[in-house]
């Protein structure tokens, strides 16, 4: 799979590319964090790099995490008059504001959700739209429809937009939680499972057969080491094309949070 | 299944009678219909005889089929103040409009769409919190965690929101559609089943077992008689409870417009 991630790469890449070119508008980003989470730092690197590379304006707000208030957030995000994004974490309960859609970057806001909803070209959280590629390249991009797609995992910023978005597109979707008896599902019934859970091991690679696409979209930390949801058997060679972490989704991610911005300077 | 949903109806009237009694602000309804659809002539009538019945408000606007543009119905969205409503179906490819959530009665558009998306206490169209009391007086209120529930049809009115909702309800939901192969599916595997596609006979009461719920939501004018989307085939009888069309969600429907009526009160 590692190879065919790197393809979607370079030609989203391309395609992103050749469409600054095109653009009447400037791409701009402003990222906001607060404190120094670790894993964070690395996420923002990654996208302030890719947005330098391309010679695109990318601002970097950091708030000091002691000092910084609700309020604080709110203001910048009433202020925000291009595509702006909190990266998560918050820490002590700081929440990310509930942006407009015109500047949502990552389309986890009431308005871009409520589009979504509607199936009104939305801006789609990066993670979904990094799914939806690979789910694209595997398969096809025109056979989303009737495609047995079961997503596990329900969360607000992956799970849950991306079963509303396979619905869009007319492929038969199940969608699991934490409450769901995982033990009795038959998986091979499914063409493609997306496992989202941040919970390393909830799924193994003995349960899939050839044929099916499994799209682990977990980042854990186990051992010191960087895992995904999906426990991977010593021993135990699966036929599924199963996506590797790291280097599998979350590498396409930091791409789209360019293609949103992009995509939010075509139409403001 | 009638009873069950006459006494479904009788506590929930009851509930919202004495929610309006202690009320401070006014229970309000505009209905806005254009042309005279006869289906939505019922409709209304209805609406408008449980508002009067309780001493409620409600304005029936009704608009020229031949001179209504779309811009009269955006403005009378634009400067709705209480809850407002626009009955389907719009003739001459009007569309409704894209209320804001504080006045959003029917819920359909994408604020309180994206509100549903994130957990956040949304106005539920009323058909899907139809479908949500049916499930909740027959599989007990607390029991949607780890429901298997099949949701048949894609509608941005019933079949998709009715997935978020049950999602949030950490259900274990299937969400199929025209797309998907309906002959293959095991339908026994689910708790409960909604249909909800439009097209009557797309199931039929032979496929369904004992202990299963099934909630017809669609409504269908088959050689004069109103009829549900499940055909039920004489001569068979089905051990599973099937909501009856008439009298099954749709008798339910309507009080919900009274209920997010006194939501939208509640909160303005």
């Amino acid at each position: 799979m590692k190879s065919v991630i790197n393809t979607i790469y370079e030609s989203k890449l391309a395609e992103l590319k050749s469409k600054i070119d095109t653009l009447h508008a400037p791409v701009k980003l402003t990222i906001v964090t607060v404190g120094d989470d670790p894993a964070s730092k690395v996420y923002v690197r990654n996208k302030i790099r890719l947005f330098d590379e391309l010679g695109l304006e990318c601002n970097h707000v950091i708030l000091a995490e002691e000092s910084t208030k609700q309020a604080d957030l709110d203001v910048l995000a009433q202020k925000a008059k291009h595509p702006i994004l909190f990266q998560l974490p918050l820490p002590n309960g700081l929440i990310a504001p509930d942006l407009p859609a015109h500047v949502d970057v990552d389309g986890f806001g009431s308005e871009a959700l409520g589009q979504l909803v509607l199936g009104q070209n939305a801006v789609l959280p990066c993670t979904v739209q990094a799914t939806i590629d690979i789910i694209s390249a595997h398969c096809g991009e025109y056979n989303f429809s009737g495609l047995k797609v079961a997503v596990v995992g329900r969360s607000n910023i992956v799970g849950k937009p991306l079963a509303i978005e396979l619905i869009n597109r007319q492929s038969t979707v199940a969608s699991f939680n934490s409450c769901s008896d995982l033990a009795a599902v038959d998986w091979n019934r499914y063409d493609v499972i997306v496992v989202a859970t941040g919970a390393h091991g909830i799924l193994d690679n003995s349960q899939f057969i050839e044929g099916q696409l499994i799209i682990d979209v977990g980042i854990n930390r186990v051992d010191g080491k960087l895992v995904g949801d999906i426990k991977h058997h010593d021993g135990i060679f699966s036929a599924a094309a199963i996506t590797p972490v790291p280097g599998g989704v979350g590498r396409l991610t930091c791409l789209h949070v360019l293609g949103n911005a992009i995509k939010l300077a075509e139409c403001p």
